[in-house]
This record gives structure tokens, C-alpha cells and sequence, in this order.
């Protein structure tokens, strides 16, 4: 497929991986954090700032765009790179979901989904088909096909019936996108919690052949044990030449324990929506700054932390911006973790280089604090 | 006084005027816009995109200051410049608008006003002497003396009475300022809606000799014909040496009026405010940007303009940034609003320097349309 390779730098001993996606927008390097920008914009931030703290590729929601402001005008701008004023790489999910998190409002038959919009309740319709076409408007670097995410718990019944959909949705995907060149399509990994099924619908994929994998519903309330063995199963039938994308995960620690079992590629709302919440990421584990210890501390939220946000401003003001609710406070703190979340990345590719990623996470673990508020971060 | 010094640069054949006010923090071409910094930020700004709009000096509010964080906390960072990371001048206001704006919950004798906070409801006092220590600790660049703006409106006795105390304020201010060096004292005139009052005002508190003269109780209801009548009542009584500051003024029309009278200095939250409701300031006159008719609208808020936003967003990206209530929205928005405003003063600076004052104040209400929204602004 043109405009897409995946070339793969190095594996450690641990399992972990390093690597580079060319995409059509540009090189990415891996394992990689993309933050999500869901209604054109990650939240609170310019495509400068993401860029300035070392953002490579973002995510766009499918399902949000599609109702808002519509596939028309963003196309009509001349596409969502243009539209949001972002020249780097964007990888769209199909909108699936979003769409099965609607609950009632939706229902689900073997030509696709039909619900109904959050914002006016207008009926809508999501086929294979539709989210190629809808994709290839947006003009994204990287396609999600229309997957089925099942709930959490499902029965293996449910498990398998939901993903025998999926699979058939993926070739019917494969088909819609003959002639969209230059966007690359993943193929969606199911299976519930069922080690086998994940094994299924893995090798069910690459017989298919796409030009990346993602593990899809996972981080849906089941435990991190479970989930880190339901993307141990996937991984295990999926080829070492692809990229692989843990799809909507998550925590750091989530992260570190699935670079390590060979994955590629996240996305996740948490550094975005947590800063919001005003719940900051440090090296020392998480700082919540409306905590009143922090009224005058001089010192900048992480003092190892080289974001624009840690080298000019101390935690006293930090706190007073989100007492006051003012949109500084958000800003700011969503600089300071999407900046963790990427360097984290950074820390992780820079360990796999040397051969060192077991060391690291046994030091990034030793320094996770259950509550950093309660300790002197900065010592 | 130190730190301190107004150079008067040229007066155009109008009465406007151009100069240099030099601060302890660096030096300000007048006429000046000063962004409003209410919670030690100005909303949605960082200090960097001030500066690259072309800002030169912003104004705090010592009220809100000394409710939230408190002074005790500013110092404890620094004083306020450090506290914000700003590293231009600053302007605190004395807090008397913002007490006087209480109405009820407020009490005003010869000692000064007491009042609930609008926070916790705790009881507070400011007097004119407390006043002076609170700026002192933030370490603004100029500070106001505590005065007491006259309702609109109000009749002649309680308006003389009103501004006999804040006459009588005004010299407890001087006086309580001697030995702070490093900042500059700027005297308030009032007297209501009468001339001779506003006349009496100005030479009392010259008399008395500050490094400025700011003029209060304007636009608080009054039309604009009489805020520009009392403007120039004032400042016919007031020295050319010294810089002349308009108080919470205002509306692109009333600071070009404002201007040709021989003002030099502004403070607003209207550009501001006004950005976050999605009203925005173009050289045709204002924008609503959530109107339906700019949904596919490619073209740039103005197109003779030269910010960050509109050299790189389309107005269909601002319409949908607003209507999905994104914070970048509020960013880019108010990006614009304050450069327009920050622009208006240095295209007015030049035209006083090229004696076209007039025929710049003919061509700015020309183009001032009713309703932007319903004329092409790009043609």
C-alpha cells in the first residue's frame, strides 16, 4: 500500500520494541503516545504546543466529527489536517466505540449500526462501507474499519458472535478501501476476555492481511492483569513486521507493562482529561493540585520536568489558576502531561535502544508513589 | 519619583497623542491598550502569546488579588510578575470599582469600605493605606489609590461628596506611599456626570502632584456623547507632561474618541469577554462567529489581519471550535480580539506621528458596519 511502511528498529530482551511508521504526513517514531483530539482540537491545546512537547501523530474521533461539524465541511476546508491546522500524521478511529457506548440508543445488525446522534437525536447510520468513505474525506493517515467493542463481561457466546461480526466487517472494510491510497488500515483484534478467541481473531486478521493491528476493547473495566494477558494472547499470533495499537489505553502504568509485551502505538483521554480534573502526572507518581499543601509552594509540579509549564510556573500558581477556574489551569496542565505521556515514550524507546527496558521499569514502578502529595517530590 | 518618567513623543493637530511611559519593568508607547490579567492571568493567555500580539502592559485587579490567592501568597512567590510569569509591566487597579460594584454587601466611611468577600463572604476592609501595601507586595509597575466611583446615576451632592473623599483618599495614598520607590502613583478623578466637578477633580489632585492622572466612573451606563464630554472636561484640566488613563474603557469606537481628547492609556474586558462569547472585533466592525452562514466559511476572521488566528484558522473551524464549547475556541478567539485592539493603538500611534489623526478617525467609523455578518468582510 503506498504512503505506509512500518520498518522495525530493535527488540529487547524483555519483548519490547522499537520502530518507525512512514505515514503519509510524516515518520513516527515507536512506541508512540497519541493524544486524542476528538472534536478537531486536543482539548485546550494549539498543534504548536503539541508539536513544542514532542507530539508525533494525534487521534480524531470519527463518530464526533461525523456529527459535528459533518464529514462535508470538514472536507469542504479541505480536509481535517487543514481543518484543525495540524501537518503531522492522524490516525481516525471508525467511530464503533462511540457508538456501542450509546447503549440503547443503538442498535447493531450485520449491514452496520444505526443510532442516534447525542447532540440533536437525529437517526444516523454507521456501515463498513460509510466509515471508508467518511475516513477517507477527513483524509487521516491511519483508518480504523467499524469494529464491534463487546461489553464487559460478555459471555463467550456474546464474545464470539460479536467477533465473527467484526472480522466480516474488516473484509468488507478491505474491500470499500480499494483505490484510497495513501491511508493505511488497521485491522481491530477482538475476542472479549477469551485468550483463545483473542488468538482467533488475530490470525483471522493477518490472514487478511492489514497494514497494522490494534487490540481493541480492552480497558473496559476489567482488572490489569487480565488485560495485559488478553494483549499478551492477541500479540502472540500477530507478525513482529506490523505495527500493533493497544486501542483507548491508558494509565502510565498500563502503558509500560504493554510496551513490554510488544505494543506500538496508544491513545488514551487520561493525561488530557485528568489535567482538566486538575490530577497531575509526575515521576513520583500522581499530584491532585487543589490539594492546600500546594497554596505556596514555589516549586514547579515535577522538578526533573523540562515542560513549559514546570520551567515557569510553581505549583502555588497552578493551584490558584484551577481554584479559580480559570482556563490557564487547564492549559497548563495538559501541557504538563501530555509532556509526560510523550516523554514517557521518549524514556521507553531510549531504554529499548540499550537493551535496558527491564531495568526501566523496575525503576519506573520502584518510583510510582500510591499518593505523591503525601511526599516531597521534588527532594 | 524612581522608575519612573512619561515622554511626550507628538501631538497631532486633533489633541491626540503619542509617547513613552518608562517602568520599572520596561518602557510603554502610549496610546496603550492594557489587557485585563483579573486572576493573575488574562484569561486563556500565556505570557508568551501576549507578547508575540504585541502587548506592553497589563492590568491586575487588586480586589480579586487579595481575596484569591491573597497578597500573603503572591509574596511569598515573588510578587506578582513572578507569580504569572510576566515579565513586562503591570497595573493594579486599587480594588474600589470592584468593592463599590458590591452595592449591599458593602459599607464606605472616611476610614475606607468594608465588605463580604463574594468568595466565602468573609468580611474584609480596604482602606487607602492598606491599599498601597497590598500593590507594594504584588509589585505592579503603577498602582492606583483607593477612590469611590459615584453610581450612575447620581445626583450633584452625592457625587461632590463622593469625590471630596476620594480626594481626601488620594492624599492619605501619597502619603502612605512615601519610601515604596519602583512604583508609580497615578491620581483618579471623578465628579460624576458634572463638568465642573470633573474640572475641580483633575486640579485638586494636580495640586496635590502624582505621576499620572487616570479618569473614573465612566462608562458605567452613561451615552457615549457624555463619557467623552467628561473625558475632555477632565483633561483640559490636566497637565500635558503627565500620561492620562481612562478607567475600564472600552469599545474600539470610544477609545479612538477617547484618543483625539488626549488619552493615552486604556484598560477593558471587553475584547476579552467578548472572545469567549464568540463576538469577535474586525476592521468592518464585529462578527458573531456561531451565525449558520459561516459553517463552510474558508476565509479567515479578517482578512486584512495579521494574528496567529487568522493567518492560520478558517472561520468554519472558529464556528465549530464555538459551537462544540472546545477552550481553544476561547484561546483563538481572544488571540484575535486583543490583537485587533492592540493593533487599533499602534495604527492610532502612527497616525499621530504622521499628523493623520483625523482622517484615520473618518476612515475607522466609515468602516464601522452595523453588522459585519451581513456584508462581506474579505471583499
Amino acid at each position: 500500500m503506498m504512503d505506509f511502511s512500518y520498518e522495525l528498529l530493535h527488540t529487547d530482551p524483555s519483548g519490547a520494541r522499537s520502530g518507525v511508521l512512514n505515514l503519509a504526513h510524516g515518520r513516527v517514531q515507536t512506541p508512540v503516545f497519541m493524544p486524542v483530539g476528538t472534536h478537531a482540537t486536543v482539548k485546550a491545546m494549539t498543534p504548536e504546543e503539541l508539536k513544542e512537547l514532542g507530539a508525533q501523530i494525534i487521534l480524531g474521533n470519527t463518530y464526533h466529527l461525523y456529527l459535528r461539524p459533518g464529514t462535508e465541511v470538514i472536507a469542504s476546508i479541505g480536509g481535517l489536517h487543514r481543518f484543525m491546522h495540524w501537518d503531522r500524521p492522524i490516525l481516525t478511529d471508525s467511530g464503533g466505540f462511540q457508538v456501542f457506548s450509546l447503549g440503547r440508543m443503538r442498535k447493531i445488525d450485520e449491514s452496520g449500526v444505526v443510532f442516534s446522534s447525542h447532540i440533536d437525536g437525529a437517526r444516523c447510520v454507521l456501515t463498513p462501507e460509510s466509515v471508508v468513505d467518511i475516513q477517507a474525506a477527513l483524509g487521516s493517515d491511519i483508518i480504523m474499519p467499524l469494529d464491534e467493542c463487546a461489553p464487559y463481561p460478555a459471555d463467550r457466546g456474546y464474545a464470539a458472535e460479536s467477533m465473527g461480526r467484526t472480522h466480516r466487517w474488516a473484509r468488507r472494510t478491505k474491500d470499500a478501501k480499494r483505490g484510497h491510497d495513501g491511508q493505511a488500515l488497521f485491522g481491530i483484534v477482538q475476542g472479549g476476555m477469551y485468550a483463545d478467541l483473542r488468538r482467533t481473531s488475530a490470525s483471522t486478521l493477518v490472514d487478511m492481511g492489514f497494514d497494522g493491528y490494534a487490540v481493541g476493547g480492552l480497558s473496559v473495566g476489567e482488572d490489569r492483569e487480565l488485560m495485559q494477558d488478553m494483549v499478551k494472547e492477541a500479540v502472540s499470533s500477530l507478525p513482529a513486521s506490523a505495527p500493533r495499537y493497544l486501542m483507548g489505553v491508558g494509565s502510565p502504568e498500563d502503558m509500560v507493562g504493554a510496551v513490554e509485551a510488544g505494543i506500538d502505538m496508544f491513545d488514551c483521554v487520561l493525561p488530557t482529561r485528568n489535567a482538566r480534573n486538575g490530577t497531575l502526572f509526575t515521576r513520583r507518581g500522581k499530584l491532585v493540585i487543589k490539594n492546600s499543601r500546594f497554596e505556596r509552594d514555589a516549586a514547579p509540579l515535577d522538578g526533573e520536568c523540562l515542560c513549559y509549564t514546570c520551567r515557569n510556573y510553581s505549583r502555588a500558581y497552578l493551584r490558584h489558576l484551577f481554584m479559580s477556574k480559570e482556563i490557564l489551569s487547564s492549559r497548563l496542565n495538559t501541557i504538563h502531561n501530555l509532556y509526560y505521556y510523550v516523554d514517557l515514550m521518549r524514556r521507553m524507546r531510549k531504554a529499548i535502544s540499550e537493551d535496558k527496558f527491564a531495568s526501566f521499569k523496575k525503576d519506573f514502578f520502584a518510583n510510582q508513589q500510591p499518593d505523591a502529595n503525601k511526599e516531597e517530590v521534588n527532594k
